[in-house]
């Protein structure tokens, strides 16, 4: 598949991808869907309005989806209409078929716009955020540390995908500042308890799905079905503030030490986009019960990498380089899990990975692991002179993610452009 | 204050009160806005329509707040305009104002409709529930049974109201069905875990508040203005599978054990009707830090009640006769709470209480304390014959609460409504 639009080789959206925003622009201020290709955004609803989404499935409501603020509607149609909506998109942007928007000059520069005109948005109106834990070296990391090695890992945790419920108010979508958050914080030497400024602020290195078509309450999601009920994913930080969880999260799980935000990647990449890097998931023993049974490849080969730019510095360096493959409990298994009481899911729903640690010192997805709780300085720089034990306002972190693969001997790299935010100091206490 | 209505004596809903809901009837599927007078029902959508809500703050909106399928809209436009609607409804429906609601039969036929044509919905479009845990009784009693004594409360408990987020799209109106949850769950003697049927479904009797005006994301709402943000409250039962609960919740907190369903009461009653029964909170000793200094009345005292109509019976018994004015935490120290690190909440959010436990056998808010987690029966039925440790298939539970005192020498008494539900067996494994 080639484009008329111009792909950089090294573009996280090739015609391959075909993810979904939303979008504004400098000169118009609505707010649309969008899919990007190359260093470029096609305006989803001049698509539409133009009557180019022809197929069966959209033809009769992609005005009205499209005209959307958000992309709810649109998650809610279903696989089979996601399907048709990347596949026609595909065709319209191809060098080598007829379209109006390939031929027709006025239109498309209409219609497709250049990245640095353009705004993004949340993707999706979040009905409930959850976020799991389903890194095993991340969980066994985070256990060693606070119960020690022999009951580092919960009796539950080779079970079931532990998971809580989050804050879906306070997700915002890459680029928004992030305040350092004010909290009770308990002194580990003299137990003594101040009203204080986070001083452990941490980013946990996620990625996430939204679902798209949901279930009633009272029923479940059969792991056999949730292929067709996930939309897509994102990458996430779990902005945490180590000292205030510390001191609040017993019995009832992390609550303001995670609510002040989570920050997305704009652009959903969907799963049909994912599906040529799937790879098997780790081996789970204990084999976990029929409702979780996995198949042969739930995993994906997906490179992660977060880049921390200090305060008042030009660099960025790399603080971890991991991959999604690593994740002991898949995708489905989290949905499969997540309905199997009859809770009900929506479009819309955002269901994080849990922090994404790998085996070793490099691949570490927070800053409580890599620094042990602070304890140990996080070298950045060459020179040993930029340090971190956790981050400092003013300081930038940028996630970034890819897939590469070779299919049908060409190489493929679906890419989901940066999650990125910046710490800006705390209001007074 | 008395009304051309004819409101029995007992009535939840006299002039006084002027709660706010949902509702749709019989001959007209359209969900509105509405309050509740005596036996009948007021729809709000025909006042505003009639241009009846005539006041400087809800001339010019009212018409459009009020023809939303929820109270959200109405909600953000703060408590002044939160005021002039329930006083205008107040003199609305006085027997001795001159108003079209109370002289033209034909509108007032139209506006007023008796409560048995009435079909409650969802009073809010909820975009974020949580639940705290703060009642002292209660969290020391499930100390006990799960730490001994001793170590009952967590160190954290008297610093703050511990809390958690919960599920938002499992929230239901009283009268919803609740299907027992399946899940895993651990067998305690052999320690083998089953996917299995909920075999300890329990209640907890709860009441809680929505947000009327929220904070923007890295704000915080001040102690001294919380009463402003605080749009009414509702009953609640936060149903819970106590196995499912007991495997999962370590160490992020409850999930599955909770989000199968929540059920409220439908009509939200405002502060402004509570304010007569404000007393004094329970001491707070140690003091808590300055962002949750209390006033000198930020309790409530509103009675609870929950009964239980057992599966092929017709009579009911009550299991819990407690109160909210026992209540540790306030709701204004809750939502200080929840908003000190910069957490946006938003029209509309629902903030549970915790289960209400008083200080003796009869106050207790679940099954899991009156039955110690299922070691001793609980004898409803005089004779012996009728007893429960949890909750069985077919059983109805019923939360009511009300409010009395002595207003200028007239007896007033506002009440909740009923928040109720009946427990269909689960679905097939
Ligand atoms: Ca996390
Ligand atoms: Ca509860
Ligand atoms: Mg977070
Ligand atoms: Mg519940
Ligand atoms: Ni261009």
């Amino acid at each position: 598949m080639s484009s008329f639009i111009d792909i950089p080789a090294d573009s996280d959206f090739p015609l391959e991808n075909i993810p979904f925003g939303v979008i504004s622009t400098k000169d118009n201020a609505a707010l649309r869907p969008a899919t990007a290709i190359g260093d470029h955004v096609v305006d989803l609803k001049a698509i539409a309005d133009a009557g180019l989404f022809a197929g069966p499935l959209l033809k009769a409501v992609a005005v009205s989806v499209f005209s959307q603020t958000s992309l709810n509607a649109f998650m809610r149609l279903g696989r089979p209409s996601w399907r048709e909506a990347r596949s026609t998109l595909q065709s319209l942007l191809s060098k080598g078929t007829a379209s109006r928007l390939r031929d027709d000059a006025a239109f498309r520069a209409a219609a497709i716009v250049h990245k640095s005109t353009v705004i993004n948005h949340m993707p999706a109106q979040i009905g409930d955020y959850t976020d799991f834990y389903s890194s095993k070296e991340h969980a066994f990391n985070v256990g060693v540390m606070f119960r020690g090695k022999d009951n580092a890992l919960q009796p539950n945790w080779v079970h079931l995908p532990v998971g809580y419920h989050g804050r879906a108010s306070s997700v915002v979508v890459s680029g928004t500042p992030i305040r350092r958050p004010n909290g009770l914080i308990q002194d580990f030497a003299t137990k003594a308890i101040h009203y204080s400024t986070c001083k452990k602020f941490d980013y946990e290195l996620e990625t996430a799905f939204f679902v798209g078509t949901g279930n009633n309450l009272g029923e479940r999601i059969d792991i056999a079905d949730t292929e067709e009920h996930i939309f897509g994913m994102v990458l996430m930080n779990d902005w945490s503030a180590r000292d205030i969880q510390a001191f609040e999260y017993v019995p009832l799980g992390p609550f303001l030490g995670k609510n002040f935000g989570t920050t997305i990647s704009p652009w959903i990449v969907t799963m049909d986009a994912l599906e040529p890097f799937r790879v098997a998931q780790p081996v789970q023993d204990p084999v976990p019960a029929s409702y979780l049974a996995s198949g042969p490849k739930d995993a994906y080969n997906l490179q992660l990498q977060c880049d921390l730019k200090p305060h008042g510095h030009d660099t960025s360096y790399t603080i971890s380089k991991t991959n999604l493959k690593y994740m002991y409990w898949s995708m489905k298994q989290q949905l499969a899990h997540h309905s199997v009481n009859g809770c009900n899911m929506n479009a819309g729903d955002l269901l994080g990975s849990g922090t994404i640690s790998g085996p070793d010192d490099t691949s570490l997805g927070s800053l409580l692991e890599a620094s042990v709780n602070g304890k140990k300085e996080v070298v950045l720089s060459a020179d040993g002179a930029v340090k971190r034990t956790f981050i400092e306002d003013g300081d930038s972190l940028k996630i970034t993610g890819k897939c590469e693969a070779e299919v049908d001997g060409k190489k493929i790299r679906i890419g989901f452009g940066a999650c990125e935010g910046t710490v800006v100091p705390a209001a007074q206490l």
